[in-house]
């Protein structure tokens, strides 16, 4: 049985504001009836749309504030005029203790900011990292990081792995995920330094998943493993051309069945089946990328995500609460800092690069 | 009208060796009567496929050798002992003149390594880099590097974005392409050093193509700039995600299509649609990955392509060598140097690293 706990909601976060999140929060409610929320923001825009769902309304409680950080506010800018925010109070809401996690959909870089400034890293953890799920044939993968850390050496990689692994077990329930290293598959380049390293540790320690090797980009869809590991650059990359490749899909497919009359009615007939494809690449299932590796729990939702969308982020972020993720990595990662296997060959890399 | 010329084709190379390059020379003859062909390998088994197809064998010039590379074989034992190659003599016979170009199916490692020995670099270039298309809703973009650099500083990214917009302008009849840099969206993180110091440059100089800054991901199957300029892992990943992905919505579209009785017989009516759709996203017609800055032309094919895909690599190499690629890369290379912004920009660069 699910257990109860309470989400703290940046109501003014995303394109829409409470229009979405405070609707997105009733669906997640239906879901998961054990949820409360805070919902942080405009009394005047929330209070109406909690009074259109009166059992929302009574897991709700409102945080009143008139400070909204825009879609496309810089992060330095959010840090320093934020402060009475409605993104920044909920992330306080984690660090007070009067909320066990926090959904936005304000910017990520205004939010990563924001929340690694107020929640600070779990011990042990350098930087933390935004991992995301992704539709595969048989299921979905966890890859991490999409876009928090440019350039990542050895260790941040080795961290990343703990911290997928982890995640893939605790809310995924796969009890020794396999996880791979992204990287290039051509025989004359084996990746970069920093990957290889990462393999050679990764070779070496116990940690709390199983090290597969490496992974090229056609096995994220194809699923090859059950977390990826990669910088962040490589990972928003990967991220946005996936994204981008199945909305040109869609686009070349919805036109082939517009091309002939024929085509319109065999679309017709097979609207069915067409739709379960398109349930299957549903980026709105797949919404909120989790912030792993801070002090508390903190997803970001796509800014421009509708209701249902914001929905999913919430039960991503009930679910890391649910399963103790946080705890569970603080102890694995404890674990790996403990081996003499990793420090010798941290410090082996080390000696290689000086 | 197309001009005469002679493509040297390693007949042995790929997974199924002549059986395809040799039909694949003959598809790509019906489109340009004008080509004559070096087929190089094994000549019991060129032979007899010449026979079947009189045309091709009136313009065809079988070069014989024993000796393969594996398609699995290391660059450096490709390069030690491939001598007497059908690869390497492939490649000779563009040093010697005796074809403009040269295509082949072997690994791009080992390709490379030789391509580069053999031929060297087009002055002024410091790394060859390998280009390719993609499609995309309107048509289709050029992107560069695929795999042969790792990393790459300020300087190599300039000279591949002066590779691709030639590319763009000789091949594709494109006359003032525009270039974007790959890089991640995320406000807080701009991009790495490298990318950020090259479009500082690209702003700055006058090259063949109009720098228009930045692009992410989901711009490439957008098509929002005609030519992406990136590092050869990033671009790797890219491609490689890319290719996944589109094979993963086939798979979900295919199998939406056998789901039920009803989307069968709707396939079934929209297929002549459907089929368009197909052809759209061909990577058979995208083979083609063009080693550009090199003293010469060489082209490598797919290892797994059937004679159709095998057949639009001689195509791609044929335009290149048409459109007098390498002279006007070497003339506009040439222009970059000895422009003063150029030289004080990449001067400026130094001063900031050191």
């Amino acid at each position: 049985m699910p257990i109860t706990q309470t989400i703290a909601l940046d109501a003014m976060g995303g394109d829409f504001g409470p229009d979405v999140v405070v609707p997105g929060a009733g669906l997640a409610l239906k879901e998961n009836s054990s949820l409360k929320f805070l919902l942080v923001g405009d009394e005047k825009r929330i209070a109406p749309l909690l009074d259109a769902n009166p059992g929302l309304k009574a897991a709700s409680t409102i945080i009143h504030t008139d400070v909204i950080i825009a879609n496309d506010e810089k992060p330095s800018v959010a840090l320093r005029n934020g402060r009475d925010s409605s993104m920044r109070l909920a992330i306080d809401a984690v660090k007070n203790g009067q909320a066990g996690s926090v959904v936005s959909g304000v910017n990520t870089g205004a939010l990563m900011a924001t929340a690694k400034m107020v929640l600070k890293c779990l011990p042990g953890i350098t930087r933390p990292a935004i991992a995301g799920s992704f539709p595969t044939r048989d299921g979905n993968i966890l890859m991490l990081d999409l876009g928090a850390n440019i350039a990542c050496d050895a260790e941040i990689l080795v961290q990343f792995a703990v911290l997928g692994a982890v995640c893939a077990r605790a809310v995924k329930g796969i009890q020794n995920p396999t996880v791979g290293l992204l990287n290039i598959g051509s025989e004359e380049m084996k990746g970069n330094e920093q990957v290889r390293a990462a393999a050679a540790i990764l070779s070496n320690v116990d940690f709390p998943g199983k090290f597969t090797g490496f992974i090229e980009g056609n096995d994220i869809p194809m699923g090859k493993v059950n977390v990826v590991v990669t910088d962040g650059f490589t990972g928003n990359v990967a991220l946005k051309v996936a994204e981008g490749t199945a909305a040109l899909m869609s686009h070349f497919m919805k036109t082939a069945l517009k091309s002939s009359p024929l085509a319109m009615a065999g679309g017709l007939l097979a609207m069915g089946g067409l739709k379960k494809a398109k349930r299957q690449m549903d980026h709105r299932y797949y919404n909120g990328g989790m912030f792993l590796g801070l002090n508390g729990i903190c997803v970001k939702s796509h800014g421009g995500m509708d209701a249902y969308g914001f929905s999913r982020a919430i039960a991503v972020a009930a679910g890391l609460v649910e399963h103790g993720y946080n705890t569970r990595v603080a102890m694995e990662i404890e674990q790996l800092m403990n081996q003499e296997s990793f420090v010798s060959s941290l410090a082996a890399q080390m000696t290689e690069r000086a």
